[in-house]
Parts: structure tokens; sequence; C-alpha cells
């Protein structure tokens, strides 16, 4: 029996579900793959941090967290250090990026990465911004140290995309994508097509927790940029930076303009569109568009969708359904499967 | 380098389509996985079969068939064998099932793979009948003699669906299918929607290729139904055959039935459903459903469509686009792919 130990940096939404899932499964990964999963450290800026080699009570830990805001005190193996020195000097196999995004400069969660890859160790990212400023210098890092570092809920959480394209879709030249792939603007879009005021929608998702108290990151299309970013780099080799992509948000559509293009039988949209053409030239763009209201891209219930034009294999479109914390999670636990397949052989 | 002995069980539309991929990429395979892909054996029906272990000419090959619709009897290698006998004789690594389907027995295909497994070769097959009604068995046979044994394009061609479960939803369980996954009807729906009258849409059919002489499989459902207990019985263990799908074909279908659903703002569909409920209990039908005109699986330009509903990740959606003989190939080619990983490691 192997053992594979886990440092979680990060223990909010998307730790917290990828701990759950890991809850469920471990005793099935063990039986199947015979490898036991620990959890051996969990870092946060402000709640306080573990670190136990034996592993954490993960179920314990979710309980502290949510009766009292934070790790207890009182308890072996409690401590407060900083992510990057955990990343640096604790013990483990497989490093989770989950602090927040940072989407200026990807710091610090790429000096979190590369300091687990210089360390032999592997790596996955639920954070974009590391992928959206650094993605082939990680790459090329990971390589060369033999560890793997894969970021599948990076772009429409859990949905099969990065881990999919590389399993399922060898060999095939990718030239185009388009998406949807900002679940928060298309969710706005969405309750203002049916006549609620901005305000009201805009308190609903911040009650509902997927609305920052700043959402000019959705609403200006960074997020989308990013994502889009994200998808070109590792996909089609673009080398973008999130302001390279040319950028409009939705902050200047009105409900008149929504009316407007539901009259001509559309509905608006952010689109993202990206393209490598012949001579290798790259273009991409998130704006908001009409699209006509029978269109794939207009489903009401979609929380986002992408389609990928390759040679080999024509048009494939993929839809992400939900906007459950539990997808982003399985997105960072698609990862651990990955690098436990890789540990098993 | 290692090498990887290919025998091709049949040489009509997806043997071709895979054979025109393998030229563009066996390089490239060779550069990246250190494995040159020979194909050493092709068998066909009536236009003569050939062996040659040090790599047949596939674009000769391929010449050949196009220009005279047989193999040259002349060239070294030509012989006259059964796919049985050449399963069992010949040497090779990976055995590609290619040959037509027979969809009440699923033979002689599923005594080509058995034959295969039982030496200790892998074996891919693109032909439904051993999946839909010899699965267990030959999934079992493959995991004793240690063997690959995959079958990508059964269900939606190429469109990445077992492969893309088996890695990228691991641990996932999945409760429910349902899809449009027979793009003949699609399209003879489509044309009928249209005003096509039925006896001009089968004329076109036939002329491009798509639609057999006796196209009763396709309109009573049997393809259909062959393909849900394949995606059933992969991914809900289902245990099915084709005959236990509550099955109904599109033959019942006129032109007033359409356009009465148009009316109500639908379109009609050959829907596939699969459920597999808390006690185990399996529920699969193939029959012609209204479809509201906006939803996903309305979209007229689709060639099939599946969703997974699935515990940890929720519903995935996966649409697939065009009738192009490439994407079959494709499917073949990325088991082949899938294979090569297990060879080079």
């Amino acid at each position: 029996m192997k053992t594979c130990k886990v440092l979680l940096l990060g223990f909010g939404v998307a730790g917290k579900a990828f701990a759950r899932i890991l809850m469920q499964t471990r005793e099935k990964i063990l039986a199947g793959k015979g490898i036991d999963v620990l959890v051996v450290g969990i870092t946060t800026k402000s709640r306080g941090c573990l670190y136990r080699p034996e592993g954490i009570d993960l179920a314990e830990a979710i309980r502290q967290l949510e009766q009292s805001g934070r790790f207890d005190p009182d308890q072996p193996g409690y401590c407060r250090i900083d992510s990057l020195a955990a990343a640096q000097e604790w013990e483990y196999d497989v490093l989770m990026e989950l602090t927040p995004m940072n989407i200026r400069t990807g710091q610090p969660a790429a000096d979190h990465i590369r300091a687990a890859l210089r360390r032999g160790r592997h790596a996955a990212s639920a954070n974009k911004g590391p992928l959206a400023w650094h993605y082939k210098e990680l790459r090329d890092l990971a390589k060369e140290n033999g560890c793997c570092f894969f970021f599948e809920t990076t772009v429409m959480a859990g949905t099969p995309t990065f881990n999919m394209v590389e399993s399922c879709l060898q060999y095939c030249r990718i030239d185009r994508v388009e998406g949807i792939l900002n679940a928060t603007t298309n969710f706005i879009l969405k309750e203002m097509a049916k006549g609620v005021p901005i305000g009201d929608i805009m308190q609903r998702g911040r009650e509902q927790g997927f609305l920052e108290a700043d959402p000019s990151m959705d609403t200006e299309g960074w997020d989308a940029a990013a994502k889009l970013t994200v998808l070109m780099n590792v996909l089609m080799d673009a080398g973008l930076t999130p302001d390279k992509v040319d950028r409009t948000g939705i902050g200047g559509i009105t409900e008149a303009d929504i009316a407007a293009a539901k009259a001509r039988g559309n509905v608006i949209k952010l689109m993202c569109r990206g393209e490598k053409d012949a001579d290798g030239r790259i273009t991409a763009t998130v704006r908001p568009e009409e699209i006509p209201a029978g269109d794939v891209f207009a489903g009401e219930d979609l929380a986002g969708v992408y389609s990928l034009y390759t040679d080999l294999m024509g048009k494939l479109t993929i839809l992400q359904y939900g906007l459950e914390p539990a997808q982003t999670g399985y997105g960072v636990f698609a990862d651990l499967c990955r690098v436990l397949d890789r540990m098993a052989r």
C-alpha cells in the first residue's frame, strides 16, 4: 500500500468541496488504486493552519470552520504559517493551490506552485491566475522535474476540459474555441432578461455566495478573459495573457438592449472567442453578443458551455449545468485522480 | 524504439478513415511516445486480405480499393483468409474489429475479439454488436488476460464518451443517460420537418452513403437500442441486451405528426433514455418524443447528443456535429492511442 500526502493551500468553497468528495471516495481509491490519500496540511490566511503528517480528520476540520469560523488553536498540529512557507517546508506529495485568484499577477499562487514543482512535488491548481499569467513556465518546470501539473477546474469547474483533451483528443489540432465561460454574468443577463432589477440580482447573487463584494472581475469580463487565456494557452499554445484579450464586459448592457435583442429573437451572452489562424496569428475576444434564442449557447439553464473546433474530430460542444461548489471540488479531485494513476504505475 | 503491430478486421468506411488518420500522425506518435505503429494485416470479406509483418503501405492499400474495388492479388502478402483465422494465427499487438455489425447476435465480431484477448492481444471495436451482446464477458476476459479492450467509436463516433468517463469522471456514479444516438433517424426526421418527401430523403441518404439498403436497423430503432445498451452496460453495469430495450422506431411518424408537434412548438426526435434507480432497477427506452424547439436536444445541426447524470459532477451534456467518416475513424484511433499509452509505460 502506498500513501499520497496532500497539502491544501486554501480551504474555502473549493477546498471544502474537494474534502467532502475525498471523504466519500477514500476507501474506494484505496481498494481500486492501492493508494491511501491523506490530507496532511491545510493552510488558510486568517483561520489558522493544520499540519498532521498522519492525516487530518477532514470532517472535523470542516466542522470547526463552520461552527467557529476558524480551526481550533488547541488541537495537535495547529499552527500559523504562510502558504509559501508550507509549500517549501512541509512534507507532501501533491500541492493543491486553492487560494483566491489575483487576476492581475497570478501571485502569490504561482510561487506556491513553483515551490512544489522545484521540490519535485506534483501540483494541481483551482486558481486561474497562475495559469493565465505563467502557464508555459509552470508547464516546463513540471516537465523538467518529472511532476504532474493539472488544473481541470479552472475552466467550467469539474466539467471535463483539459484532462479530456489530453486523454481523448490526442493529436487533434485545435484551431478555434468558443464559449460562455463566466457563470456569474450568464446568471445576471438571464435575470435581467426576466425583468429583475439589477440591484436585486446583485443582492441575490451576494446572498447565494457566487457574487463577490466587488463584482467587477465578472462584470468587466476579467474572469472570462482569464479563462479564455487559459484555454488558448493550454490547447493552442497561444502565449496569451488576460490583458491581451480584446475585452468588453456587460456593464454597458441595459434592459433596453436585452428587450431589443429579444424582439430580434436573440439573447445577449458574454461570449468568449479564440482563434489561431493558419499563420499562427492569435485573436481572442470577450464581449456581449446577440445569440439566436434557439442556439445551444442560448440555453437558460446553462452554467457554461464551450465548443472546440479540431482538425481530426470536427466540432465538439460540452455543456455545464448548475453552479454547485461540488463541481469545483470535483475538478480538483479529478486532478488528484490523475496524479494517483501516475503514482500507481 | 518499440513497435505496435495492428491488425484491421474490415477495411470499409471506418477502417479507411482510421488508416488516413494514422498516416497523418505516425511520425508524431513515434516522436512523442517512442512507438512505431505498423498495420501488419488487413482482412476484408470479398476484396482480399493483406499480411505484411514489416507493415502495409496504407496509402497504396486505399488506392487499390478505390481504383479497382479490391486489393491487387499480385502483390507480396496478398492472401484470402477468414477474419477469425487471421485473429487466431497472425502476429499482431492490437486487433481492430471493424467488420459490419450483426445486431441480432454480435457475431462473428465477438469471436474475433475473444480470439485476440485469449492470445493476450489488445482489442478495440468499432462494432457495437459484441458490446451490446457480450460486454461483460469480453471486459472480464480482457482483465484476466491483462489486455486493453476499448470501443470509443461505438457510441457517437469519436466524440469522447467511454474514454472520457473512464479518465475524467472517476468515482462518479452515473444514474441516468439521455441521448439522441442514431444520426440517420435524426437526419430523416429533420428532412421530414422541412417537408421533403420520405422517398427523396431515403434516396439521398443512400446516395450519401449513410443509409443502408435496408434502413430498418435505423428506422426501427435497433441501432439506437444497441447504442443505449452499450452506454448502460459500460457506464451503469446494467447487464442489458438490445432486445430488452423498450423500443419504438420512427416508422409510424407521419408528416402530420411532425406538423402537429411543430404547432405545439416542438420537434420529434428518436430519444434514448436509460435509468438505474436506487434499488438497481434498470429502465431503458428508445422512442420518438416531442422535444421543445429551443431545447439543446432539438438542435437542427446535431448529429448526436447525450447527457449523463452523475452524483459527484451533476449533469454533463456533449454534442456531436457532422456525420463525417473521419469521426468514426478518430474514435478507433483514440482507442489505439490509449493502448499505446499503456505500451509506452
